[in-house]
């Protein structure tokens, strides 16, 4: 039975209790992580959010009707405990904060018995993540989850904080808003009042971010909800937080140094990390060039490198037809690993494949100068060696490349240059690289819509110097865009937004819509932009995958207390379910059947 | 057309620049609030978020390029100035921080021009509420809006800090989540990965906030946005933001304790109130019998009086009826107010009715002692004294009654207080008094339903002298539920939850809930409290109608960067609006076309 806490207070959480306190009393409550009879003696690891606190019983010292109750502790019973704060008698637990001590109980309440969980409540859970998910309330209750939302909750506290600090105004956008077909599927929200109408859950609140900067508000952010109704991949949720943010009266470089210094003060603050400052920038077309990537890994080399006017004459036609087709034969270098079995290089070369590559052509340079090569019969000898020496390659190394339009060659070769890091162990956790990627294509011509589609977001700013490309070659057009690459990873993004009329029309005529189109969409920011609209920015992080990374996890369903998971379902409460016919009647909607 | 501000930077917000930078050279960015050209002189205010600041154009001393700009400059126009400081030439304007000083430009750039907006930018518009609601983003240009929404992200700022240093933590609970058909009505989200099944929007995170606490998470808060489908009376929005908390091992007042120093911090630093505390209590009886309410507006007296042992015995049928009926006569007394014509009154008794009331009978004292009286034929002289003495009247004042059961004469009297004190003008907004309203009845009884409903929540727990009643007499029970009224609205409410298995069950059981039922809607929540539950407790603020109070607005719209209006819609964006069909297709639903 569950007694009643009344008449108690908790005075300290377990780890609250310290050496310094030995002969005080106190008062702990929280969940029985273990307990040990040993006959007239009960030790319990009592635990709570803080950490675990031995406890000891000792018959004789407590009514028999308490020791009665220690005796009767299972695991997760929930508990009160009435003690004295004393070293303890046996050996010392060098593995918890409290391990030089024990608290000597007077008295014990048992507050909330507890069955038997489906799997043991600790870290590092070797259970399958179907049970955890489904059991997500035991689950929660393991140490690292915990670690990881108390550090979540650190990340956004300090984040606001010193949003705050810099003249940023948290305010809140709706979450029932207008749905705008363009970009990804919408999630909507039948109207009762308006039957056959609906609103759509924000996909971001750019829009009224923007607003916000055509009132004056000046500086905005928000921790906030969005909505992507996408088929899952890995990293992905339904819903997803964003930090976002927007600032007037300003460009390109105010944006990076206020988030800057947000980055630095966040990873120092929350894991002791040392953002050194100025992050470095390339460009986009720099980052492709030389990591086949448009969010570059720079933990480590192995850069593409262009041997394209090295083999242009050579003998072997991959190579030449590729060059001549307008493409490129770029290589990386794999250092040391000329002894890569041909197991190995064959899975590397259906790696390449998976990735759009026709092939993928190696040369390893033996240990005594000679090669061994995919392509050697192609080639003279001379012809090989001067390949190696364009790629700095020397005795051990293996290199790999790839032929074929620039494109493909950039995307095949970035990710076998990620594939090869991670079979050498190359990609440290605890290192963090920042990287800011700039100057990204405005556009991106859509083979399937037959036009071209924005990069970013229509609102983005072209660059100054391309603006008169935008009729010519819009394609060369680079916008005013920035994305923010931590290990790899893209944690955040954003760009200078376009606050003239008249590129914003001219801008929706390259994307394909009509003037009409683009007031049915977007006439609330268009006539906004009539009123007088400040020069403004803005960049949102998405605050999962970035907590993933500073917690060193692998998934972000490990950084989200209640996550869904591929099917977009949640295996705790079984949403989405089936509802009532009434609530459907009332909203004026019907399911369709379908065959 | 709009100039860049390429190679400038802001060096201070408009009100920034103050007299000791007499002499220095600022640059300035803002919107143009008034021009008023002199000839060769033109005054312009430039406005930002921060307030106002006059600049000084004067021809010859920049560029007639810049003077030409100068001279086209109307009203929302977007300028950047670089000039110095100076001391006003004209006269100080003691109405504006920067009254003193003006910024003598030496360049101007126009960023942005600007039509005449629909309504002027000012404060304290008359503007029609729909019309700046669709123009928003220019509404919210409106100094007295930025104001609100200033103090709303002080307040959600210094809650986060005051909740963080209290070892709360933040925790993000999901939007798209399970349909429970228990309390208002719910907002769904069809699935398009589950076709016929639906999501729904939380109306609050209380479940999740609940299982938090079972998994050891201590303390936990979350500024939330929450979803009811409801009928929109004023005050209410589909979307609105809680202040929501959760507190483990704790009991009514410790979840008291933490709140008022909350409020006090909250008050003292955003507005400059002082909260004396402890902040006074009163049971829910207390409440009802003395102000008719459960959520008293205790900024003026006019108590209400049970005068049925006075009257019981009466010639007044109407009083003695009530009493014999199991009801009760009570009254309250408009001190002065012997005077009030005749048709003020006949107002009243209307406005009664409209409660619910038969009739509302008054005394009125004359000054030389006589009576003036809706039932004085029926009443002796002694009578009328002895009635009017038990009121505590003395000459001048008025007296009402009523005469019902006693549900009718709380509501009626609690009401007509209201409506007297409205007319009196005693309800001061920048007076702020604050009271817990405590021990609600755990039920009501719904005649609609033909059962009892939890008058709180489900979960919440009775007080433990009341357990027994559960079986007898539930209508008895009352509950560790409390209210935090402020000027007789209710700013949030709590309790302290049930955490043992079978007081749970019994609590489904008097609702009328099967267990199959109750496992049905809240079985992760039920199996949760299989495997060990603290004692744990929380509360709930409405933040949009707690800033409102704060603001001394009289509608919440007025805290809201965009509101939604009576029918549910947002007249800028147009949402809810009509989708496409594909949309519909891919979430395999139909709009059913009604007649």
């Amino acid at each position: 039975m569950a007694e009643s806490m009344k008449g108690l207070h908790r005075s300290h959480r377990c780890t609250e209790v310290t050496k310094a306190m030995t002969g005080e009393k106190v008062t702990v409550m929280g969940w029985v992580q273990k307990s040990r009879n040993k006959g007239s003696i009960i030790f319990v690891d009592l635990r709570d959010r803080s950490g675990l606190l031995q406890i000891i019983f000792e018959e004789g010292e407590i009514s028999s009707e308490d020791f009665a109750k220690a005796e009767k502790l299972r695991s997760e019973f929930v508990v009160a405990v009435e003690g004295k704060v004393e070293l303890r008698s046996g050996g010392v637990n060098e593995n918890i904060p409290t391990g030089e001590i024990e608290v000597r109980a007077e008295s014990i309440r048992v507050l909330s018995e507890a069955d038997t969980p489906p799997f043991p409540i600790e870290e590092n859970s070797k259970t399958k993540e179907d049970l955890r998910l489904k059991y997500r309330y035991l689950d929660l209750r393991r140490p690292d989850l915990q670690k990881n939302l108390i550090m979540r909750s650190r990340v956004a506290t300090l984040t606001r904080q010193f949003l705050s600090e810099e003249g940023f105004l948290e305010i809140e956008t709706p979450m029932l808003t207008k749905s705008t077909p363009e970009g990804a599927r919408d999630y909507l929200v039948p109207s009762r009042v308006h039957p056959g109408n609906f609103y759509a859950l924000p996909q971001s609140p750019q829009i009224f971010k923007q607003l916000l900067m055509c009132s004056g508000y000046d500086r905005y952010f928000q921790i906030v909800k969005c909505f992507r109704d996408e088929d899952l991949r890995a990293d992905r949720q339904p819903e997803f937080t964003q930090i976002d943010m927007e600032l007037s009266f300003v460009d390109v470089d105010d944006v990076i140094g206020v988030n800057e210094r947000l980055l630095q003060r966040m990873f120092k603050e929350t894991i002791g990390i040392e953002v050194p400052l100025p992050i470095q920038r390339m460009t986009y077309k720099e980052a492709m060039e030389r990591f086949g990537s448009d969010k570059p890994d720079i933990r480590f080399g192995m850069e593409l490198k262009d041997v394209s006017a090295v083999v242009k004459d050579c003998g072997f036609s991959v190579f030449t037809d590729a060059i001549k087709n307008g493409g490129s034969v770029r290589g990386i270098n794999a250092e040391g690993q000329a002894e890569m079995p041909r197991k190995k290089i064959d899975a590397l070369v259906q790696f390449a494949k998976d990735f759009g590559a026709k092939g993928l052509a190696y040369l390893g340079i033996n240990a005594d100068g000679t090669f061994k090569s995919s392509f050697a019969k192609f080639m003279t000898e001379e012809e090989l060696k001067v390949l190696a020496d364009t790629m700095q390659a020397k005795s051990g190394d293996l290199l790999f490349f790839a032929a074929d339009e620039d494109d493909v060659v950039f995307d095949v070769l970035g990710n076998l240059r990620l594939e090869l890091a991670r079979g050498l162990e190359l990609l440290k956790k605890d290192e963090y690289k920042f990287l800011w990627v700039t100057e990204f294509p405005l556009l991106e011509y859509s083979k399937e819509e037959g036009r071209y589609t924005a990069k970013h977001h229509p609102f983005t700013m072209p660059m100054e110097e391309d603006l008169d490309l935008l009729d010519t070659h819009p394609e060369k057009v680079r916008a005013k865009a920035y994305d923010i690459v931590l290990n790899g990873t893209e944690i955040g993004g954003g760009s200078v937004r376009i606050y003239q009329n008249n590129v914003q029309e001219k801008m929706f005529e390259v994307l394909g819509f009509s003037k009409e189109d683009a007031y049915d969409r977007f006439g609330f920011l268009l006539n906004a932009f009539k009123y007088g609209v400040p020069p403004h920015a803005g960049l949102a992080y998405g605050l999962d995958r970035l907590i993933m990374l500073m917690a060193q996890e692998d998934s972000i369903r490990d950084v989200i207390a209640f996550p869904k998971v591929k099917d977009a379902s949640c295996l705790m409460t079984e949403a989405p379910n089936i509802v009532e016919k009434k609530q459907l009647d009332e909203l004026g909607i019907g399911v369709v059947e379908t065959e």
